[in-house]
This record gives structure tokens, C-alpha cells and sequence, in this order.
């Protein structure tokens, strides 16, 4: 892989890497589009990485379909899939991690302390394995776009680091592999995390801007199904997800909701109508 | 400087590169004319980085003298100097680390217990601003020589990591910027390491193989000198710093001993006059 991305590259060849764990569906598709797009060459990558799944965790049932995987990938005109086994990307001896401060100690983190580490870790490894001048993630995972993105900045990494947006089925479920885990019954308690997601964006537009209302609003909608069980409601700051409590600028809300044996993540843009003139212009004064 | 490398690499040009602390001595500079032989653009970097510093050790009082390094770096004909500032490797917001699990448990790693993370995080982001193709560490430093190389390779950097041979005064005291700290007359107490290493290589080399009868020589012959005071002496596997006990193929040996304010380390190879037949038959028979 790197001897053909040494290759593309002196041939001033753009190279693009959408990392993927794999059992592909639109969004992922979505993904290997925009890269397409934006450069030359495409690189995907399937591997289901075990450092990112914590004890008890869905390891070994995550859903796997590498024929049915390369088929799509064919029919995209991607130029290389990069499938590599656990053992040849963690050989014995293995010890090194990459980790960040901050970012892992929020949303997803709180219940899955060991993920980010292990995302953070493939993908630097996919990234010098792979040379690509962009790699895309997908929104869908927001806190794991801003790992990558921190990481990136701050490793000095001369990648660009693109989000493309979510993929929706028709009624409004985001993608995801793990919706392959939903049972026929439990679709009404899977949805309710985008249309939770959809009503604070309209209360949101029409003026709220106390984070506890729209989350209060939210919990409500998720809690009106019986089979949904919340991890977190949070509306944060898009940066360093941090909790905010008033919204008068561009902030994320994001939820992660369990719904039998899946654990569905979800979030969104909240734009206020205002953006307080006053916190703007404290941005722009001494 | 990426932008330097990128363009040096489309002419098909090999870039060195050699990681320093500055305050550069006649060590140093054998390191760049390895890296000059080796490749054909040679990038110095000189930076003091705090995050390999622990609490209580010698940060400020670190040896600097960047006018003179420049001066020694153009007469060896270095391409670039690259000489960056603390705000500018760990701007507000950084928040990303590289740490081993295991090299950085022995050795220097046990009373400076930060130090290898430390080195990792600013030798990787070093690597991807430099973009060579191979870098120079000395093996005076010889447990951060094996973390360098553990983390590239764990981490699929595409990079050859060199070592070079330690470079000693005529009486045998290993160079270092640290030297600069010993005061006039504590120069016997700096000389036992190097001889308490060349009595072991002795030892060895005549037929010693239990580890526990040469360190205790070696122990000897540095308590021998009343200002020297002891933090390790070990003999140990050269690949994961274990500590070994008979001497049965070639080892580690490794010291560090403060003397007055310098902590001074050094380090050799063992190697026995026959090694253990049965031992590399093994290694060859399944």
C-alpha cells in the first residue's frame, strides 16, 4: 500500500482514504463519492478494529460482509480496498497508543473511556499506511471526526480531514451498520433520536435558547417509546464539546440512545435565527 | 518545511533527518554526517521539548546556545535548520500524546516516568513535518533509540530509523549537552560509567555470564568515586529492556549515576565470546 501510494504520489497523483469498519450501506457510500470527487486516487479501508471496542462491547457480533463489501466498492471505482488483518496492523510486541486529553471525556467517551484512544490509534495508522492528501469521516460520528481532526493538527499530519454529511433512510433513521441489530418492532424507538434531533432544531430556529428546554424536549420525545433507553442528551460546544447552556451561536446536540441490543448515536447542527450581536462583537473587540 | 520536503521528494531527493535538543557537540555533529552520507538533504531540527521533562529536572537549566549550533550546522553543510518555538509544536487547545506500554517501564522510564511519552509525541510530530525518509538518533540514548524505532513501527510510519554509534571524549566519558553541568573536579566520579562498561565488556568478553557478578563490579567500580550516586545499573534484553540474569547471547548493559547536579547515562553492547549453540539451534528448529 505505501510502495502504491509512493507511486500515485510521484505521479502527482491526489490520494483520498475513506476508513470504514465495513458491512457498507449508503452513508459509506456517500463517503467514497466525496472522495472521489476530491481527488484521484481512492483508498478504502475495512477493519474492524478491536482496540476501539471496550470489555462486553459488540466486537465479535459487529455485522461482517467483505464480498457483498467489495462488490460496492468495485462498483464505485474505488482503486484500492485495503482489508489487513488484526494480526498484521497489532503484531506481537505491539505497545504503542495515541490519546487525547479532552475531547474522549465527553458523549461517547463517558461510556466507552477506551474508544477514542482506539480510534485515534487505527487511524493514524491507516493514515501512514494509506499516504492520502484527504481522509473522510462521516458526521454520523461527530466526536470521532473532531478526534481525528485534533489529532491531525496537533501530530502536525499533512492530511486534509473532510466530514461528510449524514446519510438517512427515508424516514429519517441515520445509517448506520449497527442498525442491522434493530429488531422488526424496535423501528418507532429508533427514530425518535431524529425526530428528537429535528424538533430542537425547530424549536431552536423559532428562539429557544436554553439548552435544558430543547433537552428536556428531547428527553420527552426519546422517553415516549418504552423500548429506548438514554445515555446521553447533551448540547455542546461544536469544538471541544464541552456543555453549554445558552445557544446564541452554532452549537452540536447529539444523543446516544440504546434500543435493545443496538446503542444508536445521532447529532445535529443548532443554528439560533440571531446570533447574538453582542457576543459577536465581543468576538471582534479587545 | 512540509512544503520544502514535499517539493524536495518530487525531485526524488532522500531527506535525513537528525532530532536534537541543541547546545550540539562533536555527538551531534557525527550524526548529521551520517545522515549527510545517507541521504541528500539533511534537515537539523533543535528543539528543548518540554513534555519529556519531568517536575524538578533541568528544563531551565538546559544548555542553549542556538547562534553557535547554527554556526556548526552551515560549516556541515546542513540544508535546513528547524528550530521552532514551544508555542508553536503545543498551541492552546493541544491535547493529543504517544505513549509505549512497555519500553518506557524500564531503564530511564522507572524515575522518569513522563519522559518516553514525551519523546514519542515530539519525534512523530517531527517526522510529519520533515517528511524524511530516514531520521538519526545516537545510541547513547539507547532506550529512546528503541522507542523511536517501537513506535514506528508499531504506528506504520514509513521511515528508517538509524542509529549512531556514541562518541566519546579521550578519556571515554560519553558526550553530552549535560556534561556542561559537572563542576571541575567531579570529572573521576563522570569517568566510572565508561570504565565500570568497558571492565564489564571485559568480564563478558572473557567468559562472565551471570549478570548479577558483572553489575556488581560495575557497582564497585562507580561507588569506588564518593560523589556518584546510583540510579540503575542493569543488563538487559537489547529489544525490551527486560532485565536478563545469565549473559547467553548478546545483552544490554546500561547505567545511569548522578553525579552533583548531572544525571548522567551510558550504555553498551555484551556480547559473549561463544554464544550458546543450543540456544540459536532453537531459535532456528520449530
Amino acid at each position: 500500500m505505501q510502495a502504491q501510494a509512493d507511486a500515485w504520489r510521484r505521479e502527482g497523483q491526489h490520494i483520498a482514504l475513506v476508513p470504514t469498519m465495513g458491512f457498507l450501506h449508503a452513508g459509506h457510500l456517500s463517503l467514497v463519492r466525496l472522495a472521489r470527487e476530491r481527488a484521484d486516487r481512492v483508498v478504502v479501508s475495512i477493519f474492524v478494529n478491536p482496540t476501539q471496542f471496550g470489555p462486553g462491547e459488540d466486537l465479535e457480533a459487529y455485522p461482517r460482509n467483505p464480498e457483498r463489501d467489495r462488490d460496492l466498492l468495485e462498483a464505485e471505482g474505488v482503486d484500492v480496498l485495503f482489508l489487513p488483518s488484526t494480526a498484521e496492523m497489532y503484531p506481537e510486541g505491539y505497545q504503542t497508543r495515541v490519546s487525547l486529553d479532552r475531547l474522549p471525556q465527553h458523549l461517547c467517551g463517558v461510556s466507552r473511556p477506551i474508544h477514542f484512544g482506539g480510534v485515534a490509534t487505527v487511524v493514524i495508522k491507516l493514515l501512514h499506511i494509506a499516504k492520502p492528501h484527504l481522509a473522510v469521516f462521516g458526521e454520523k460520528d461527530y466526536q470521532q471526526l473532531l478526534v481525528v481532526r485534533r489529532m491531525v493538527r496537533d501530530l502536525n499530519l499533512d492530511v486534509e480531514i473532510v466530514g461528510g454529511p449524514t446519510v438517512r433512510e427515508a424516514d429519517g433513521l441515520a445509517m448506520s451498520s449497527r442498525n442491522a441489530y434493530l429488531a422488526e418492532g424496535q423501528r418507532p424507538a429508533a427514530l425518535t433520536l431524529s425526530q428528537a434531533l429535528a424538533n430542537a432544531r425547530k424549536q431552536v430556529a423559532e428562539g429557544e435558547r436554553q439548552a435544558a428546554v430543547v433537552i428536556a424536549s428531547a428527553v420527552a420525545t426519546i422517553q415516549s417509546e418504552a423500548e429506548t433507553a438514554i445515555d446521553y442528551v447533551k448540547i455542546c460546544d461544536p469544538e471541544t464539546l464541552e456543555d453549554i447552556s445558552e445557544i446564541d451561536r452554532p452549537v452540536r446536540m447529539a444523543l446516544a440512545v440504546r434500543v435493545g441490543h443496538s446503542r444508536l448515536i445521532d447529532n445535529t447542527a443548532l443554528l439560533p435565527p440571531n446570533p447574538s450581536s453582542s457576543a459577536s462583537a465581543q468576538g471582534e473587540t479587545p
